[in-house]
């Protein structure tokens, strides 16, 4: 598969990924050293993942600060299709967010698309209810603030939801959709639908409130499609657009290829994969930037653009620059070995996963106040 | 327009209807004597609306039957889209089913599909919602019996009807509404999606109580299609098929094409219409069946078949079938001239309208009552 072929859609991520054609294709803007020294204003220090250009490009991010500036203070909007346990590249995004929630002292509205997956999936709706309830145990286990945090799970909040929905159903008709995502006739109502139930979070507190509150929403640049067919129909409803940071996917273990997938279960590591298991996962499949033999690696080096193990540690567990450029280097001048690499990676997941398991372990009792109660 | 031109959509209704080619077309089967009878055998008296033929096609009525001698109660399932004033038409039919209520003595769930309006038509969210209230006043003056009547309003009851919604959805494909509907690419994807919210009410009794209750939906046969579309999923649900009960359509003022439609102001008598302008109505626009001229009239007689004034008596306003076949006669005799039929339909709406607009008057308070609460 070239460059030329990869495919982003909220469905389907395949392909090597050309970011920069990305940001032309759908329209959105890089984020530039300004703009960074711009949000390092407000939250002091600037995350790895937005300086290694994990988090690379952005809708309306200067307005939205302009607001918040002005003391039009925005909350964060994001979410999970509940349809299978929660993997590393799910919490790579949400741990960020997290950093967002503190560092801007704001609200987060946290939708569950459990309609999205049983509209999508072959999964039973119960199946669903199931991994919608497992999934909210690792959004907990992330940290967030629980006064400040607000669940929205789509058929619970349906109330709420579809009222709103319906004016933006109301203007977006079945061409566009079949544009946007390449949808056609035999896919079913549910599915068409659907998009309007995932723009109302992005105006709910403003609907609540009876004022506009701009809103950030980071995701991962394959749920971009959403927001850019409901885009114009924000303002025409008498809201903001909200403003959105688009992340790179977190590549499977196969290779840098994709994204990682809770689906295939032999590309992702779990949120709650045993120290053995994640191990063995990265030890067997994680695809290695190294040389076939040890002489060649030792002479030639390996490459750490291609290696897993090091894009794990780059886009999620070695926050230290310093150290991440020493391994990077050390890789890449064949000192460090592909085994001692997938070592150190070893650790620090086994490390980051050992504290997020014990929060997790505690989430149940703690999802009542989570909710989001009208 | 000739008969082969007659259009029937749940949003359009125009030409010289054939029902018998509809129940064709629709797959339905006529009412015969033989089902009256067994009808009759439950209420004691047969309703004139089913001895005329008003009420004349029917889907699974005997299985609904079979079940009910069983000891398996049904529960009655209608409604109203709340876009405009309410019109003779649609009372023609809720007056029927309040008959069935009270002689079955069973359970009506009725729906306000302010979705639907809102998706349909130029209105506005805020101008729907003014008309859901305006309606439920009428249907509460009809007369059902609070304790046995449900409101569903869809936007305030999503929270119930969407979770159950998305399971009909996501086994009806966009090709399927083309075909049934005749949608094109151009159709807003909440038009799309509506059909699914007008299956559930025929399951929620079912989806509440934990096992199946069978349903029997009284309608004008317009709305016929939703439920076509929705046939084959009810047991893929594990769901009992809806039974239903078709009803023709009150013809409009300007003679006996097409439909009486609340949007087309001269040619619809409105329940709040005042006896001058229900008087002022007739005489000026209901089309007249008789003859040119006094004396040609009385040589040749008239048409009741064309008459509107004589088909509202027929369908809704004179129970007394010695009556009607009398003024039938006379007409058609040339006994009976057209001021003078005009002159007793005028008197016989007026009466009606008189104790309904009485009940209207004091319907208000007892919205709550008909609401349904989970």
């Amino acid at each position: 598969m070239t460059k030329e072929d990869f495919k982003v859609t909220p469905w389907e991520v395949k392909g090597n990924i050309d970011y920069d054609r990305l940001i032309k294709e759908f329209g959105v803007t890089k984020i530039d050293s300004k703009l960074l020294k711009r949000i390092e204003k407000h939250t002091k220090e600037i995350h790895f993942m937005l300086s290694r250009g994990v988090f690379f490009a952005n809708r309306d991010l200067n307005w939205l600060l302009d607001e918040f500036e002005k003391g039009n203070k925005f909350f964060l909007y994001t979410g999970r299709g509940p349809s299978g346990k929660i993997q590393l590249g799910h919490l790579q995004t949400w741990y960020f967010v997290k950093w967002l929630q503190d560092k801007f002292g704001v609200e987060l509205y946290f939708q569950f698309t459990d309609d999205e997956k049983f509209l999508f999936k072959e999964s039973s709706y119960e199946e669903i209810q199931k991994w919608t309830h497992d999934n909210m145990l690792d959004v907990i286990a992330v940290g967030f603030d629980p006064k400040k945090t607000h669940f929205i799970v789509d058929t619970k909040h349906a109330g709420l939801l579809y009222p709103e929905a319906i004016k933006f159903a109301k203007k977006i008709n079945f061409s566009t959709l079949k544009g946007a995502f390449g949808f056609t006739n035999e896919n079913n109502i549910g599915q068409i639908f659907y998009t309007s139930m995932q723009a109302v979070p992005a105006i709910l507190p403003s609907v609540i409130a009876k004022k506009n509150i701009p809103c950030l929403i980071p995701l991962a640049i394959d749920q971009d499609p959403h927001f850019r067919v409901a885009r114009d129909v924000y303002p025409k409803l008498g809201f903001y657009k909200p403003s959105i940071l688009h992340g790179m996917f977190l590549p499977p273990l196969t290779g840098v290829d994709g994204k990682m997938s809770s689906s295939e279960i032999n590309s992702a590591i779990f949120s709650t994969d045993s120290p053995k298991e994640v191990e063995t996962k990265i030890k067997k499949y994680a695809f290695s930037g190294g040389r076939d033999t040890l002489e060649e690696h030792r002479k030639l080096g390996g490459n750490p653009d291609v290696d897993v193990s090091f894009q794990y540690l780059k886009f999620f567990f070695e926050e230290d620059d310093k150290k991440l450029k020493k391994i990077h280097d050390d890789y890449k001048s064949g000192k460090l070995l592909s085994g001692e690499l997938k070592q150190i990676t070893i650790e620090k997941i086994n490390a980051f996963l050992k504290e997020h398991q014990n929060r997790r372990e505690k989430a149940e009792k703690e999802i009542d106040k989570f909710m989001y109660k009208a």
